[in-house]
């Protein structure tokens, strides 16, 4: 008899969908009941994720089924919010937990549904012992979750004081799989560029957080956001003033993430793709005169998304938090 | 008083409209007249083509002007014939040159149209003296110049006499400047993948050369297109059986290209990247057992579209050959 | 207690050693032992394959264990014959069995050592009995396998009977980890060229393994070698006259490898990153006329290299065949 | 009778020589009288510079001819200095000017030499004038030159004042030619890393430059360099808290750069492939509250070296500031 998880998957099609297929279609402890895509529906999801054929002879189905345990969202900004009410019965007779992966339930002010009740954020790394107990989960965003990785240690000292600094450059699966002007080989290839400079969308959840550990923050987040010229990754470098020592730095952060098992500090200048294809996160510090500087990675479609999606399954149904998600990294 | 050439260009707001612009702003023979583009009419050229502020003032317009010396229309496969079918009057009245960059008058079965009269296939290492006296160019396909300067030598000679086996690889630009999901940056960065095998369209204008040269050959050219992932190059590999020695055969390109001033028989076995951002073409030759190996590298917007469409200006208005594509390589 | 198959890795600071450490820190059967490397011996793995920070706290050692079940030679061609020249008493009295992943003992000719026994040939598609049953065995080449999985089922029906066209581009982790002129990004990148050409050294073992299928074999392989522009894979296409069906080719594939768990013959075109970061190999066919064209994938350093190396493993140890290979891949 | 330039090159066969060459082979006031290079003494520069074949005749030479009217000096930092003490009858008895691309000359406390005299320091946007009357050179970095092109017309204008914020990435050829782990492609491809975070050498040189033009600055320049996973190029991105408006500061760097031919500011965000292959600079302004954001783009082979060298020589030789220098750039 199974005693596995019982998965659902909304918007199995897309990236955030075909990642989280690649994580679960090996997960020990699940079982993929539905995979749902209507405009693929009947069709083998390797059709569509073509990397995973002679891993799963799952197919795509138009069908919503009540009795899984737990649904993940995988849909656009906005999609998620249009999808439950346009699914009320659905929704209102679920015992199943939810993960969405999209931005509209992270911020406090709206994280709420009438068919579903409320939301937990879903950083582990901040919100660990709500998410085990959390019915509903709000997915971090991938640059929200680089970011925060690098600045929760301070927030929770009271140490944020000064107006942090901070670029960080993103791979294009960041950007989704609709071919756009931006993700154009032509274009991308050898290419950088700024964009939504101070003004990202990420910023509001950011704050939310470093609020919710120093309640009187209030400086400001000066975010200078790259397209980058790679697929998978985010880095971060931020600065900020601080009173603090390297050595005391180093303590903090060591000890913030000692029972964390994705977040590292790593004594060694950290280049991007060391966590590429993993669900690990990497910081680093380095003291400068009166800054500090803290460098932050990730892969976004990971620790960013579908990988971070499924610890917080692991979190929510009791398994061990790294159960499926000891990925092989790519090293190169 | 100006004595330059007038250009005009349709199609100026594409891939190689803007690689004609990008050559011609700083060709000292040339006044562009008028850069045709319905939907950026009255916009600054660089607004499209971003690179070229700082270069020319020049706006997109959506006039055709009859004064210009030469027409260059940078038009998709087929919208070539289109334009001129709908406009009747402008053609008709015509005393301009036109070189063509589409497929549309490349094969002999159809190189005419009632509007315009005929077209010379515009390969210079085929048909220079044809061209000089040309009222109309068709411009060669990218793959088909690449393929086509790695055996014109032996076709003249006679020497082909076995199916020839080709791979080659092409840059994304070579895709147009549409964003699909072949030319995705996420899917294609890091990638490779074959398309068309044996059916690719340029075949038809390579084996009319061919059997210019060589009336009789009826051999397989059994080609294997690939999808590469960088912008700019085509690098093919050729082999087939010959009695041919390497002497010989090197002895037999060099006498055919000595008078040609952009096609190089390289001593040294080239890598792409030698003729990128410039009008050259590089063949290095091999001999292993019975077959004779042919690399030959270009870059497929220049000597495999405006670049050679220049060219072939040049010699349509007794210029120097190489007037205006005096062009520095990016080396790197 | 633990039945858990000691391993020792020799060479474990380069590129296929590391590659190696990847995979067996989460294989559920396996206990690393030692991984030995002179000049990194003592420090961490992750100071090294950095990427492993958090996944193991294994340091590099100067030792060499005997206790161990099995040994990976992770070193360069030729330096596996030396290792075991110069380790008489390590190697004699040793009851442990030994994948060697250079190619000093791939060939039938000279497949034995006076300190060790004879190799088998490790590829488990042609020889999976026999690996079962081996003390050591010879993991074979890169470019070997991705070739010799394209032609085995030919060869096993008796069908090469043309020489056979095959272009072949390799990512640059296949040239290994010291930097040269040939791995300076500043060169590779956006750039293609041919090395090798008709001459590569895995001709041998491809060679060796068709006439065992087919014994009367001995046509040509005219093997076009590329360096690619990405890091991590194999993309090969081969052509070659047969009177075979495509029809009657898919059958005649998907018998061959309808037992092996990681080749599959795909109904789609496939693109190269389909099976990075994988152990898999991807075959497709097409018919063109007489020809028949063969595509095949893989990633050069795990089907081609440590995966493969681990798939052998499994089998000398009665080991389910995918045990600890059930690897995410990237998809972008 | 030729009027032309006679230059000679020191150090021609690495990267800044080589895309020296590039330039000069195709301009029109240059006669290229040597090119330096003991290594290579006697064979033609396209042996190493391999693009070039076709374009020139020229051979390395180990002699130093006296004659010369400009002498480019293309050496690592250091060895410029050591190239000058090593011959110092040379340089004594010699009438030529000198352009120096490495950093020995390029700071006031250290700018000058008892064989050669003293060296102005070689930013057009800054030291025009005193560059046309210069007797020798030294040539800026390459971060330096982009950095100074966003900050320049601050401190002309006496507004910096507040510490700025600048993350900058570099191409792959700014670390030169000779192989190293992070020139390493395996490595540096589809991947970021930072170097020299807020110690990096160029901010020297920026500092002197500032404080040129804005005496009492003394805000520190927070600096963080990217190694980027692309050949050439430079961007940055730099915010400052300021009280002027967009608007203002709009004025303000229009009116500083309108006399200078390459560096341009664009009205639109830009990307930092539109100046690739190219001498120029663009700029870019965006304001968020208080602070005023800068981007700043060039190449850093060409405007950051030897395009810019070539420029400084134009001026010295009283040339057209942009003769040999109307570069067609790649765009893609």
């Amino acid at each position: 008899m199974s005693l596995k998880i019982k998965v659902g998957i909304v918007g199995a099609a897309g990236y955030t969908g075909g990642e989280l297929l690649r994580i679960l279609v090996h997960h020990p402890e699940v079982d993929i009941v539905f995979a749902n895509s209507k405009s693929n529906a009947g069709n083998p999801v390797w059709q569509v994720h073509r990397d995973l054929l002679g891993d799963t002879d799952l197919c795509f189905s138009s069908n919503l089924d009540s009795s899984v345990d737990v649904l993940f969202l995988c849909l656009g900004h906005g999609d998620s919010l249009k999808f439950i009410d346009e699914n009320e019965v659905y929704f209102k007779s679920a015992k199943f937990k939810i993960i969405d992966l999209s931005q509209d339930f992270r911020l406090l002010k709206r994280n709420t549904h009438a068919y579903t009740g409320s939301f937990v954020y879903g950083l582990p790394e901040l919100n660990r012992d709500e998410i085990k107990n959390a019915k509903n989960v709000a997915n971090p965003g991938c640059f929200a979750t680089c970011i925060q990785l690098a600045l929760l240690p301070l927030a929770k000292a009271g140490l944020l004081k000064d107006d942090v600094h901070l670029t960080a450059t993103t791979g294009s699966t960041g950007a989704g799989q609709k071919p756009t002007d931006t993700t154009h080989f032509s274009w991308r290839a050898n290419n950088l560029s700024v964009y939504k400079a101070f003004e990202h969308q990420h910023l509001k959840e950011i704050n939310q957080s470093l609020v919710q550990l120093q309640p009187l923050f209030s400086n400001a987040l000066n975010f200078v956001p790259y397209r980058g010229d790679f697929t998978r990754g985010i880095i971060a470098n931020l600065h900020l003033k601080t009173d603090l020592t390297h050595e005391k730095a180093v303590e903090l952060y060591e000890d913030y993430y000692a029972k964390h098992p994705f977040t590292f500090l790593s004594a060694q200048n950290p280049d991007l793709k060391q966590v590429v294809n993993t669900n690990k996160g990497f910081l680093y510090l380095e003291k400068h005169g009166d800054y500090l500087l803290i460098l932050s990675i990730l892969d976004n479609l990971l620790k960013g998304a579908s990988g971070q999606a499924v610890q917080n399954m692991n979190l929510m149904f009791g398994l061990e938090e790294k159960q499926g998600l000891k990925l092989k990294g790519t090293g190169f």
